[in-house]
């Protein structure tokens, strides 16, 4: 935020001028009352929750439009991956001091995603920090009874899928970071944007979650590196993996980058903010899921198999041999 | 946190150790999955968000027990407001660093909270943050289809009626900043103990929420000062209120330090952090609600009447004249 724009005085108003235009739902009140109300309808109701902390999870110099989409489209990811259909969510926003030159662009961007994906604004709570900005979403999605997705249903023999690209996000990264795919890449104005943008805005999957829902047999979002996140997901379902690492799907820019020696697979599978749909679909269900998606205009790809055992999943190279990975995931602590 | 206790290493083993044994509800999944579900009842699930900030809604110094049950009973307040009875939570909590001596006795208390109340946790977000600590809570209840009780819904000749007695928290605020009121209590520990406990650890009044559902026709909590809320109650049922000053409940050290001239009526209807419900009750209902409240064991008062026009509510003494104020409720920003 910057010192010198007008401030906003008083809670109450800014409430009204930014976020009320945001909550088209009639369970909302209009941010008139003290709580929302998601109407019966005798689905469940799926609730995830996704915080970002500036200087942690995006930089004091993004710009607050893309910081608003981030903080949504993470926790839409979680509904996707779920297989539920977002039905509004819930905003803490956490200011050390209320600046219309911030606050305007962060509120219409994210208005104009809770649009796009169908996610009104339902309430939340406004409040001064003398730290750094962070917003914590919990969103809400709508299931049948009993048809959520999880990560502990995968069988032994589904493929494991994952949806668009990965790695991207954490190139983006180390481009936003000036450093090694930086340098490599500073030729190529068009390539950086590209992985600096899907640092900076995820693109949910939103659009695969019925086929999610109808065909996936344990599914989550990869949200901390795909290593660490299979690990997760094949732990929860009591079973293994193998992975052809050279089916992994890239970016062409991800792609060079590798085939120059530039960084290693690790890189790819270790690094977070993918937000991309990581699932296992069993064979009997793969060419109807891979219809779906094709309807869905989601690209899948088939990366492995879900086996037996306790052995944190492999990532085998193309003679069959494991690759030895030097870190799982990202942890915050 | 100190310095020097234990770290925890990793998210992951922080949540197990600390939070998974207060996720108790079949819907969190063990906190093994990237969403919890709330199951399909039939009834609405009413939705609340409260955010509390270290060195802004809680002192540096204040115990962790403490700040963990009050993060959740400024979110049971609210359920207890609209009638809805709490089916639980998730929790978002930001840290500088995982430490023992500080999420132990924190999270223990959570949980004996969740207990108390009913409200398990569903899950939730760990991150870290350079700055201060922030606990952010969404809270869940269910009722009935559409028997949200709402603000916007007080009659005229309606009663006004608050639980418990008003201003103790804001005076406790006073003592733990070393205020006039720590002075002129220096002598009574008892009071001194009283008052501070009254900041630091609502009540909420869940116990009420099934005879503020059946019976009042609109209802806050009171949280940013009784007039400041009733202000916001009357701007939404577009109605004013005549309050007979003299009839707030207040605790026995309020009413001495009142009467000792220590301190103003401002000071216990501006003040925040009461926690109690304010609500509006129909003539032909009260004697209902004044039952069902004796039989919950919460103490009700009537404090005035709703009353045509656009005004500010009005507070009179006892020779009937208004009482000016000089400030309304407390405001953020």
């Amino acid at each position: 935020m910057t010192s010198d724009s007008k401030p906003v005085s008083g809670e109450d108003s800014l409430i009204a001028r930014y976020f009320r235009p945001l909550a088209t739902d009639p369970g909302a009140f209009d941010l008139d009352d003290d709580a929302a109300v998601l109407r019966a309808t005798g689905d469940d109701v799926v609730v995830t929750t996704d915080a970002i902390v500036e200087g942690v999870h995006f930089l004091p110099s993004d710009p607050p439009d893309g910081v608003a989409r981030k903080a949504l489209r993470v926790n839409l990811s979680d509904l996707a991956a779920k297989g539920a259909t977002p039905v509004g969510f819930v905003l803490t926003l956490a200011l050390r001091a209320p600046d219309a030159a911030w606050l305007e662009p962060f509120a219409s961007a994210l208005g104009e995603d809770a649009t796009r994906f169908g996610c009104p604004l339902l309430g939340g709570d406004t409040v001064a920090t003398p730290g750094p900005v962070m917003i914590s979403i919990t969103a809400f999605g709508r299931v049948a009874p009993g048809k959520m997705v999880h990560r502990s249903g995968a069988g032994l023999g589904d493929r494991v899928v994952v949806t668009g690209t990965i790695g991207d996000a954490a190139l983006g990264l180390d481009i936003l970071k000036g450093g090694a795919v930086a340098a490599a890449l500073a030729n190529d104005a068009a390539a950086t944007a590209m992985l600096a943008g899907r640092y900076r805005i995820p693109q949910p999957r939103n659009a695969l979650a019925a086929a999610i829902r109808d065909h996936a047999a344990a599914a989550m979002d990869v949200s901390d590196g795909l290593a660490g996140d299979l690990a997760k997901l094949c732990a929860a379902s009591g079973v293994s993996a193998a992975i052809d690492a050279d089916s992994i799907p890239l970016s062409a820019p991800a792609a060079a980058l590798l085939a120059r020696g530039i960084l290693g697979i690790d890189a790819i599978v270790a690094g977070g903010d993918d937000y991309e749909i990581l699932c296992t679909v069993p064979e009997n269900r793969f060419a109807a899921f891979a219809q779906a998606a094709g309807a869905a205009e989601v690209a899948v790809t088939t990366i492995g198999t879900i086996i037996a055992g306790p052995a944190v999943p492999r990532f085998l190279d193309e003679q069959g041999n494991e690759i030895a990975l030097r870190r799982a995931s990202y942890s915050h602590f």
